[in-house]
């Protein structure tokens, strides 16, 4: 492909952290980015030339998006893949990743089923009818996790159901559209970035992440795994990515088993919070690789740099408030530590705020990561608080 | 000092690509960026969250700047010192790096003469009342750089005098407020970004720079010196950034001499064409360092991550001309290479339009650079132009 500069103009339906990294690695390749976002300054919409203020899945504001811009992306689930096709075919611009990929993706039930049906390695799944359905499968399976089909992230919409007698409430929870599946002993849970070009597909070496209430918590790049796991990690990473249709990054989340085995768990068509850490640890972010995916473009080079821990910052706060951030000074004299700020005016318990990246200077390309690394990440994120520490010195300081 | 998030708002008296790779930088520490520049539409505006439009020394609009801002610095010495003092000092919010040093910077001829009561090491110069003057002066030191004190940049403003019988040309072409200089016999010529902050100062790894007539086309780093040579640098450089006032990231050029001398050549108050390669192949770029000095914060560390090269995309073209960059996909597809492009929607001839960063991965930290690297990063660069190859492609074709 030939390409020439000015870029093209990017639109993107989403403007959180997520478009807002998109927007910071868009800029120096010559592209520039409108996002539409229905919350007025949203995270990317300083960074980004433009935002159309609108709903995800509104079409007039997705019309008005694709008259400003040359191709359309996403960066949420809940753009709606109708809309998307329809508008795009309306003023005949591409849309990556396809549609078609959202669609499947959009429903937990249907994207399993599909990835069975690729023969790509998922856990025991059922779509659920009902209550008396729902207990069946408990007993037989010995406990599931619920899922909603449909909306849930960052643990909401996913529920434990481990006695028949929980099952009524858990339905209630989660609506009627469920599936469950199987609990899955796994040693550890990995993910794998994948980017799908114009001329093939890309990996980028598997991070391991730690999850706590089915959050996020720290990605571990490379993984702790051996060798096989690794291999094995990419190799199902690929066999996902062959399936998927249409350009882009995808954020492919998997499980390590105990026996070995690597099995799908979910996959995001989109840059993925597990693939923060690419940005310094990397030869090239998932975020430009996702900009150029979505252009046609030649991908950029995905090795690591160096060994590298993400953690995130979440709302470590009882109920929402404006937030403020304290200790920072902390993160930015620490050496090999970086800061990523989202931009969010708001706190609320336990959203993502924004992430802290360490690097190890003393490793190199091939090595592992050193255990002591992972603490560093971790502490160093866990200083950060929203609770204001002033206020605390100064009520210590008059209880002496 | 105490740090939190959101951070302050930066208001940037400039808003080319300096303020374009500010805004980039600025964004993932939680600081907005505020643009003012009289061109609309300007390169940094796109990533910045707004734009002023005026003149860079215009009071009302450097004062509604100061209004929504909680930090003021500039990108450009065309800043007008007495009007940044004068608004900051209403307003009551700092500008930094020090008007002080601007007012300094901007007259060569005061700079020089600052560095020289210093006790730094500078070439011999002095200030030149008329053609008598320099007609004498030439015969004496066999030959000047005649520089127009204030307002040269990318070699606007230097012309090279070796004949007293030149002397009434160059002095036409410059005006009256010259200044001359020995020309210095280098071996080669050196840069270091130098960064102040409230902690202290701290340099980067002395960064080589290859000019041609008198425009930077390629910086290498660490440079090709030998150790020696390479400490001296930095030992300068140290000495300036303790003169200097104000906190912030500084171009500090350097010549090199055969005799292993460093002498300054002249020194820019802001971050700096050298320091580009900062971005890929150290830990903190400049501009981020930039930001944290301005505000008062911790510094980050300056180490080098790789031996890196950057090459500068310059206008390739004989008459101004809308800027379209051909061959764009050669870049994108070489490995370990980055693109920055920086907005501009016209081109000129030599004007600086982007740049290339190429960086060593089988090199470490303690690694020189393989002259393999330069022309790799010199060759990149080079298949780029803003000559509609296409259109030579059809001619040739058609000439067969």
């Amino acid at each position: 492909m030939t390409v020439t500069l000015p870029g093209p103009t990017l639109g993107v339906v989403g403007g959180g952290q997520l478009g807002r990294m998109l927007a910071e690695a868009a800029a120096p390749l010559g592209v520039e980015v409108i996002v539409l976002d229905p919350t007025p300054r949203c995270p990317a919409s300083v960074v980004a030339r433009d935002q159309i203020v609108g709903e995800f899945d509104d079409r007039d504001a997705i019309d008005e998006l694709a008259t400003v811009s040359d191709v359309l992306t996403y960066e949420i689930e809940l753009a709606d893949p109708d809309v998307l096709e329809s508008v795009a075919a309306k003023h005949d611009i591409p849309v990556n990743p396809d549609p078609k990929t959202l669609r499947t993706i959009q429903d937990k039930l249907v994207q399993k089923e599909a990835l069975a049906d690729a023969g790509i390695p998922v856990p025991e799944f059922i779509g659920i009818g009902g209550e008396k359905d729902l207990k069946l499968v408990v007993e037989e399976l010995d406990g599931v996790m619920l899922k909603a089909r449909e909306g849930g992230y960052d643990g909401r919409g996913n529920t434990p159901v481990h006695e028949p007698s929980e099952a009524a409430a858990a339905l209630d929870e989660l609506g009627v559209d469920t599936m469950a599946e199987s609990f899955v002993p796994f040693e550890r849970e990995v993910s794998v970035i994948g980017v799908k070009g114009a001329d093939g597909v890309a990996t980028y070496p598997v991070t391991e992440t730690i999850h706590a209430d089915e959050i996020l918590r720290a990605s571990v790049s490379p993984a702790r795994s051996d060798d096989a796991a690794l291999d094995r990690a990419r190799d199902v990473a690929t066999e996902v990515l062959d399936f998927l249709d249409g350009w882009g990054a995808y954020g492919i989340e998997l499980f390590e088993t105990k026996k070995g085995e690597i099995l799908v768990n979910e996959i995001a068509p989109r840059p993925h919070n597990s693939g923060h850490w690419t940005i310094e640890g990397s030869r090239t972010s998932q975020f430009e690789n996702h900009v150029r995916a979505v252009l046609g473009w030649p991908l950029g080079p995905t090795e690591l740099r160096e060994p590298t821990v993400s953690a995130n910052i979440l709302g470590d706060v009882d109920e929402p408030a404006e937030a403020t951030l304290y200790n920072v000074d902390r993160v930015l004299d620490a050496s090999n530590a970086h800061l990523h700020w989202y931009g969010k005016t708001q706190v609320r318990p336990l959203r993502k705020m924004g992430h802290v990246t360490v690097t190890d200077p003393a490793a190199g390309e091939g090595d592992a990561v050193d255990d002591a690394l992972v603490e560093r990440a971790e502490s160093l994120r866990d200083e950060l608080t929203f609770v204001d520490v002033t206020a605390d010195q100064s009520r210590s300081a008059s209880q002496q």
